[in-house]
């Protein structure tokens, strides 16, 4: 079962993503956000299916919506209905993953 | 360009998808939605892919959201502020695409 980010762990892990990273924290819930543009849907939806493979191997799923270039994401945990370090994870891969197609 | 289906085409085209398809009209704009829903994400993420290389076969794209095995779609036709044959078009590839993956 995943836990909800400890203090050391929302400065160390989740702090980064919201000050440089572009990463949003919700105001409704405790979960992150950010929304990506890329050329086209093309490199949009190749963006996704790299995602996709890297979460359906953690086991740990976005919430996404997507139109043409746009790709917005949300990042929670289910099972603590909140931030845990899967999210802190994914969304770093995520991060990287955006730059390879932009 | 793409045009506003005629009411003819709102008959035969639009209608059945309403009636036995389970797509609905949006309330504050001329489009259709849908949501559809997989075993998984594995099967949520192969239909989205599916309906993604025909959509850009088509050069017309959904706005559409996914967490884990939920998918909503939403079709309009940005081109002419509503919705076209496109849509109706890409709607019954949404749905035979569906149906192999549930």
């Amino acid at each position: 079962m995943a836990t909800q980010l400890s203090s050391d762990e929302r400065v160390q892990g989740l702090a980064p993503l919201l000050k440089d990273g572009g990463w949003k924290l919700e105001k409704e819930r405790d979960a992150i956000s950010k929304s990506f543009l890329f050329d086209n849907f093309n490199s949009a939806f190749a963006f996704m299916t790299s995602v996709a493979m890297k979460a359906e191997k953690m086991d740990h799923h976005p919430e996404w919506f997507n139109v043409y270039n746009r790709v917005n994401i949300t990042l929670s945990t289910h099972d603590c209905q909140g931030l845990s370090t899967r999210d802190v994870a994914l969304a770093s891969y995520i991060d990287k993953a955006a730059a390879k197609f932009v």
